[in-house]
């Protein structure tokens, strides 16, 4: 019999064979099929995924984990041997009914939602989440009670599943910073930036814009023959090793909401891409948390294409590519995409009003998932943070208050913060990177950024799973997630002459 | 506990979504993949493919098909059962050993294959093309000695995995009749037919073509809705319930071979959209064989497309979405579509000769799995029936032989009959239609096929696996498959008045 290990690795990579179909069956799912696919689809991910599900809380996994114990390894295998507990656990602590009790309510307050919306109907809304919010605190606590040495609420152990490692104590700490500097910021911001003027002269053709937003990734080095470029609904990164598939969003009267959609999506797949291959398929060697991949679509999206020298090297090509946009310079550009502005939706929030609307949510979350708030109470709470932290009132309008985001509908908590930490993150790695290469701006302004990914290959990518995400931070840059390099980010961005 | 055959229609649609994951995945891979895929795609379908044959031949459906002998069911279950058991037995018979040494011994000698051909290497294929006969050989007697009942030799039951109930004795009479009457009736065609004087003014963007195939699909009832087209290298038809794509292959010099192409893969797809939905999942409720597969492709391209009122009908949409061709008439396009020319590769044979090709094939390869030929003495007697039967000799030649095929490199044996039996049956079917429906060709000028795809959907597709091939045949056309009708299709297509 070969070695407990090899066994486990096997078991994991078989699983991760599973998984391999099921993404690239939801990717055709997005992108390629038609709606008439829709059922023998559907049918065949939800088998899949039992099939995924079982094997992961099967006695033989059990035992072969329990057996592990019994030997004595190194650092790196038994790094390894956590993982794969990790990955078993969260699957096994959670009872059958449970998951299949809160799938269901989550369907179906997710498709009232869609109309509840539109028809501003927080009532019959309501009807549907509290059953949503029931099942959550029951998985939540069931989660905990599996792990309490690591999860010191309920909600952390929900906030485990996308910040994992990222206790909410910490992103508390680092939320209170943003929270009390962020509202003064913000207006001295806006007292300082001027009138965004760009007017487009559209259509742009998605035939012509798809060709600008592959030269976007040729530039950001991303590898065509190890994936894809595709239109979607919304944009989105996804994939296995050898072949990541990121999507973008075309509108023919706009070009830079793909243009940096795309430069988002695709520092997703460069980190996926960037994972080390000889980990491939073992929890090891994915990709470490939902703090650290945001920091990555985050940092290409904000920190590179938004970098003025660039943005400025990129520009010749959108001349080239649309020619209907050769009047436009680089810095009319610039100043458009870092335009700031409260507003009530957070999906069109600008950099620096975002983290707000991300923390009134984790305060929301948080609460109510430990028992601290009641679901009915939320529009009030709602309200009275977007009054405090952007100055907009949402009485009574939950289409653009507590109603805008598909998260809560099906039970998904613990998710928002990953936005806010990865943007601090993002502007942290990319301080790191600049004092790394003090002739950045000239290197940009050529289009060189093999430095960048380089920097971020070895700092980032290679790390995988083997250290948690404040040990990423703290090896990358010497130290854990630290707000003030967000700060210190928005000040010289939006502080000094623009 | 349930009902043993509500348990067994469980297994099997179980099964079908693992099938389903497999299918999509395949067709992602020849569709859309990007080179770097490979190596985790392989792994992932061989994953499933052994998951799903693991349960094909597992202990658990093997004592629920046993255990359905103890009941009494009526007649459609009783058929439905039959067929769940031959599916099982198939996948049962072979060792799993043999499946493995196959697969590898395949695979070599394909490989190889690709570079010999080119290099006119006929005796380092031989190398390995010995192994997969041996291999293939030892496989037709395993699937013979698990049902001596249905197959009269090694061949027939390699045969029925495509032509599954028409046995090499029914076969060997139809073609013993095509082999006497062809090679003059193919003189006399020649005889008969001007040159062929088409002159393409391309180049044909793909972009149009792509559009114009699409119309072609749209005049033969293709539902968007529930499939797609689009380019691979060699055109083929996949799909699942409710989701039937198909491929073409373009070339920018000619518009014609694409259009043949998809109605081809048209007629595919619209057997498999009209399976009965209540039998999904189901081995009653799949395509009967190939012979009956290739009817419905061949019924579509050489008889509804290039049936004279119907190409005229369609020749407008060339015309407009290929403003170049304008000046071509549907009867130079109809008469270049049906130049008969007797040549040395199958795969660009006219239908005339085609069946000759097949005849030879076939002659040869039943030999060679009963074991009354050896491998080595294939060049001469392909070489022979090549002269006798369309005047070209194929001595010393080899790239343009024996080694031209893909087929028999990874030992698909009994595959080469369908083309020729779906080319009769197609002919047949199609003679049946037009009896019919006495005004066809008044319909067929006005692009209304809607009275071919009842008439198929009734005869044929709502049939599924519930008969067999030549009770389909006999139910739908009054006989079994009868070559009289392919050759008076012959006569009346090509000596007529052209």
């Amino acid at each position: 019999m070969a070695d407990t290990y090899i066994q486990l690795q096997d078991f994991f990579q078989r699983l991760s064979r599973i998984q391999h179909a099921i993404i690239f069956l939801q990717w055709d799912q997005l992108v390629m099929m038609p709606p008439g696919g829709n059922e023998s689809r559907a049918k065949s991910i939800a088998e899949l995924s039992s099939m995924y599900h079982e094997l992961l809380i099967s006695p033989a996994l059990a035992d072969l984990l329990e057996d592990s114990k019994n030997h004595k390894y190194n650092d790196d295998i038994s790094r390894s041997l956590k993982e794969m507990q990790r990955v078993h656990l969260q699957a096994k602590c959670i009872p059958a009914d449970l998951v299949k009790a809160k799938s269901l309510a989550g369907s179906t307050c997710e498709h009232g939602w869609r109309q509840q919306r539109k028809d501003n109907d927080w009532q019959s809304f309501l009807v549907n989440f509290k059953e949503v919010v029931n099942l959550s605190r029951q998985e939540a606590m069931a989660r905990q009670a599996a792990a309490p040495e690591i999860h010191r609420s309920p909600y952390d152990a929900l906030l485990d599943l996308y910040c994992t490692g990222d206790g909410s104590e910490l992103i508390e700490h680092i939320f209170n910073k943003l929270e009390s500097e962020l509202p003064q910021l913000i207006g001295e911001i806006i007292e300082n930036q001027g009138e965004t003027q760009l007017q487009f002269s559209g259509p742009f053709a998605i035939e012509q814009q798809l060709q600008l937003n592959r030269k976007l990734m040729d530039c950001l080095h991303f590898d065509f023959d190890a994936g894809r470029l595709d239109e979607s609904m919304h944009p989105f990164s996804t994939g296995d090793a050898g072949d990541h598939r990121i999507t973008s969003r075309f509108r023919t009267t706009d070009f830079l909401d793909a243009l940096l959609a795309t430069a988002h999506e695709t520092g997703h797949a460069s980190y996926e891409a960037g994972l080390p291959r000889h980990l491939q398929g073992l929890p090891i060697g994915t990709s470490r948390n939902m703090c650290i991949h945001e920091s990555q679509s985050l940092l290409y999206e904000k920190q590179l294409f938004l970098a003025k020298p660039f943005l400025k090297y990129f520009t010749t090509f959108i001349h080239d590519l649309l020619p209907q946009t050769v009047s436009i310079t680089s810095q009319q550009i610039w100043e458009h995409c870092t335009y700031v502005q409260p507003s009530y939706i957070r999906v069109e929030a600008d950099e620096a009003t975002y983290p707000l609307h991300v923390i009134l949510r984790f305060q929301i979350e948080c609460k109510l998932i430990n028992g601290q708030l009641e679901a009915e109470d939320i529009p009030e709470i709602w309200d009275d943070r977007m009054k405090k932290y952007l100055g907009l009132s949402t009485a009574g309008n939950y289409t653009d208050g507590c109603l805008q985001d598909i998260h809560w509908t099906d039970g998904t908590f613990g998710y928002f913060p990953s936005y806010t930490i990865g943007a601090i993150n993002g502007a942290q790695l990319f301080n790191a990177i600049k004092n790394s290469a003090k002739d950045w701006e000239e290197k940009l302004m050529n289009g060189d950024i093999a430095f960048i990914r380089n920097w971020l290959q070895d700092n980032i990518w290679s790390k995988a799973s083997s250290l948690d995400s404040q040990e990423i931070m703290q090896q990358a840059t010497g130290e854990g997630t630290n707000p003030e390099w967000f700060i210190k980010h928005l000040r010289e961005r939006y502080l000094a002459k623009r």
